[in-house]
C-alpha cells in the first residue's frame, strides 16, 4: 500500500550524520503528523505549539495534523487537523501542561510499523514529528528505517522531551527544568512546614518522580543551602538504597536539628537490584509486621513506616505525583522557552532534509547560560538511559553536590522564591 | 507569683461582648506576645507580619515577643524579640510559608494555664496574641479567664488561622483561601494529566487535607466547569462514603469519559463514623486481600487500590500532603492580605480594651467582594468544627454546588491560571 518513491529521496533519509541543509535537499511536499508519547509534562504543549506554528509557515507542509494519544493515533487513522485550530489556542498551549493531543504507553508490535507507514502513505504524509522519551525516538528510527526501506520519502524527526531527564546525547530534556522547579519549591515548603511543626510531625519525607534515575529528586535538593535548610537528606536510585544506612543518617540529623526532611526517588533499589517496595527478606526487619503482609503506598510510605518504627518518631509523606510534572504555574521560563524551540527546530530541521534525528539542547555556556539545538541519530537515543554522573552525588550518597546545583540552576529559570528567616534574638 | 491588679482593668476583660473602643478603656502598656499554633499555612505570617507591625507603632507596647514553637514557648520562656528583627525580614514575612516562629500541637494541663499567667506577669505581659485553630481559641479563652479570676491585666485575642476553615464563627479562615487555590490548580493539573494519558493511568486520585470537614476537598472540585474538567468527583467526610455507591459512580464516568479524576478528603467516614482507613470487615470485601492484613498510606491509596481491585483499570494517587498548605506561589492574594489584616486587627482591637475576643471576617458583599474583621468570643469558637452546610454539597453526595463556587471564588484571589482546550476537528 505505501507508496513507493526512489533515488535522490530514499538516499536523503538515511540514518548517516549529515550537515543540516548541505547539499540543498529537494523541496519535499506533503503533510505532517505530530504526536505526543509517554508521561505528560509542564511543557510537552510549548514543543507541539512550536511544530504547529513553524509548520503552518512552510508551503512544502500542506497540512498539519495531530495524532489523538501518540502513535496510537497514528495506527487507528484519528488525526486532528490542528490548521483549523483557533491560533490564539495554539499559541495558549504554551502556558497549557500535559498533553494536548494525548499521549499513550502503547508498545508498538512488529506489524505496527508498517501500518503507520501505510497511513503516511494514505494521508501523504511526509513529515513526522514525535515528542517523547527513549521508546518514542526507538519508535520513530523504526519507522524511519522500515520508510527507507520501502523507499517511501518521510522525514522522521524526534523531539525530546521527558520529566526524567534520562535521555542520552542531550544536555537536558524539555520538561526537566519545570519538574525540577516545582519539586524543589514544593521540598521548600514541606520543608519549611516541617522546621515549623517539627515538635509534633518530626520528619517529612518528600516522594519524588524520576523511574531509575534520580534526576528529580536531586532536583529537590537544590533549595538546600544552610544546614537548615531542606531537604537534608536526599536519596537516588544511582546508589543502592541500604536501610542500616539511611536509619543512621536521619538519626544524625535529628540529634543536631530536631527534625529531617528528606527527598526520595519512586525508583530507590538496594544493593541487590530489588526495588526497596518490593519487599525483600533481608529488609522485613525494619518495619513493624515481620509477617510479609505489609502493602506499601510506595517508596514515601515505606520510608516513614521504617523511620517511624526504627526511630520513634512521627514521620510522614508528600506525594505530588502527576501535580510534579504538570504545574504550569511553576514551570520553569527557560524550559518552556527550550520546549518551543525545539519543536520549531524540528520542523526547520526536516526542511532541511534531515530524517531519522532526534533535535538536542547543546549548552554553550553556564555562566551566562546559552543553549542552542543539535540533532542526533535516533538511534543513538533509543533505549539508552542517561544516569546522574557521579560527580553530581555526594560522597556520602545523601545528597547532591555543588556541581549539579551548577548544572541545574539555569535550567530552573527564575530565581526559587526567597523566604526569609527570623534572626530569633532571645528577649 | 502573678502580679495582681483590680479594678477597672478588670472588668474591661470580662468575656461579654461589648462595642469596639466604647467607653474610652485606660490605657494599658506593657509587652505583647504573639505566637503561632497548629499546622503551618501559606499565610499565618502574614499575620505574624501584621502583629509585629502593628504593634512596633504604639508606644502602649513595650515590646513585642515571639513564642518560640506556640504555647510551648510561653511555658518554657523561649521568646524572640521581635523588635530586634530586620524590618525587611519582618515584611518579607509575608511572602514566607509555614511559621516562622514554629508552632506546637501541645494539649496544654490544667495547670499550665497558672504557668503561662506567671510567665506573663514575670516579663509585664499585657496582650497575647495567639493565631490558631479552635484548640488555640480554646487555650486563649482559658488564659483570659484565669488572668480574670487573679485579676491580672492582659488582653488575650485569638487571630483565626486554619487552612481547614473550621472555625465557627468567621465567615472562612486565613489560610483557606490559599490551600485552596494551591489545591485546586493541583487538582487542575492532575486532571489535565490524566486526560492525557488516560489510556494507560485511568484514574486519578487527589488526596486532600482537611480533617473532620471538606472543605479543602471541595476546593479541588472548583475547577470543574464542562464536563471534561476534573475533578469529575468530589467526597467530602460530610457526607458518609459507600463503597458501592462510590465504586458505581466511578465507572459511570469511565464509562463516559474513559478516564476519572477524583478529589477525596483524608477525613472520609463509612456510615458508622469510622474512617475508610480504619478497616471494618464491612468494607474488606472491596479489597484484595480479605484477611485483615493490608496497611494503607492513607485515603488515596486505599481508593485506589479498591478501583484497580474492583474497577479493573489503573488507578494512581496524588498525596500533595503539606506542600498543599504552605505554598506560596500559589498563594491566594486575598488571603494573604486578609492574613496580614487580622494580625493587625487583633493589635488595634487589643489596644481598644477587647480581650478575650477572636478576629473574625465578616464578608459584607460578594460581588464585588467585601469583607471587613468583627470580634467574637473566643468561648463561641473554642472546640467548635465548622463542617460544609448542605447546600454546598451536591444531591448525589458526589460534587460541589454552584453556591458553594460563589462562596469560595472571591477568596481564591486571582482567577485560575487558564489552560486551553483544543477543537480537535478530524482531519
Amino acid at each position: 500500500m505505501a507508496k513507493k518513491l526512489k533515488g535522490a529521496a530514499l538516499r536523503r533519509s538515511s540514518g548517516r550524520p549529515r550537515a543540516q541543509g548541505a547539499g540543498g535537499p529537494e523541496r519535499c511536499r506533503g503533510a505532517a503528523i505530530v504526536a505526543q508519547s509517554g508521561g505528560p509534562t509542564a511543557v510537552i504543549n510549548s514543543s507541539l505549539a512550536g511544530v504547529v506554528q513553524e509548520s503552518l509557515k512552510h508551503d512544502e507542509i500542506t497540512r498539519i495534523l495531530g495524532a489523538k494519544n501518540g502513535i496510537m493515533g497514528v495506527l487507528s487513522d484519528e488525526l486532528y487537523d490542528l490548521g483549523k485550530e483557533d491560533p490564539a489556542s495554539i499559541e495558549g498551549l504554551r502556558r497549557t501542561p500535559a498533553a494536548a493531543l494525548g499521549t499513550c504507553r502503547y508498545k508498538l508490535k512488529e506489524d505496527d510499523y508498517q501500518k503507520i507507514l501505510d497511513l503516511f502513505a494514505r494521508h501523504n504524509v511526509r513529515y513526522f514529528f514525535y515528542a517523547g522519551g527513549n521508546d518514542s525516538q526507538d519508535t520513530c528510527h523504526k519507522v524511519a528505517m522500515l520508510a527507507q526501506r520501502e523507499d517511501y520519502d518521510v522525514r522522521c524527526i524526534g523531539i525530546p522531551k521527558t520529566v526524567d531527564n534520562d535521555l542520552a546525547k542531550t544536555d537536558h530534556c524539555p520538561g526537566y527544568g519545570s519538574v525540577a522547579r516545582a519539586i524543589a519549591i514544593m521540598t521548600m515548603d514541606a520543608g519549611r512546614d516541617n522546621e515549623a511543626i517539627y515538635t509534633s510531625d518530626t520528619v517529612k519525607v518528600m516522594e519524588t518522580m524520576g523511574r531509575n534515575t534520580g534526576w528529580i529528586a536531586a532536583a529537590a535538593g537544590f533549595p538546600h543551602e544552610t544546614e537548615e535548610d531542606a531537604p537534608h537528606l536526599v536519596y537516588v536510585p544511582e546508589r543502592p538504597f541500604v536501610w542500616d544506612k539511611f536509619l543512621g543518617e536521619v538519626q544524625n540529623v535529628l540529634d543536631r536539628l530536631g527534625r529531617c526532611t528528606i527527598a526520595v526517588s519512586e525508583g530507590l533499589r538496594e544493593a541487590d537490584g530489588q526495588y526497596i517496595t518490593a519487599r525483600t527478606s533481608e529488609s522485613s526487619k525494619f518495619f513493624a509486621d515481620d509477617f510479609g503482609h505489609v502493602q506499601l503506598g510506595g517508596v514515601g510510605d515505606m520510608v516513614c513506616k521504617a523511620i517511624e518504627h526504627n526511630l520513634n518518631v512521627k514521620a510522614r509523606f508528600n506525594k505530588p505525583g502527576t501535580s510534579q510534572r504538570a504545574s504550569v504555574v511553576m514551570q520553569s521560563k527557560t524550559d518552556a522557552k527550550e520546549a518551543y524551540l525545539v519543536g520549531k527546530m524540528a520542523v526547520k530541521n526536516a526542511l532541511k532534509g534531515q530524517h531519522d534525528k532526534m533535535v538536542t539542547l547543546v549548552r554553550e555556556s553556564n555562566d551566562p547560560y546559552k543553549c542552542v539545538t543539535g540533532l542526533v541519530p535516533c538511534a543513538e537515543v533509543a533505549l539508552a538511559e542517561k544516569r546522574m554522573p557521579a560527580e553530581y552525588i555526594n560522597a556520602e550518597g545523601n545528597h547532591i553536590t555543588e556541581a549539579f546545583k551548577d548544572y541545574l540552576r539555569p535550567l530552573l529559570g527564575d530565581p526559587l522564591p526567597h523566604y526569609v528567616r527570623l534572626r530569633k534574638l532571645p528577649a
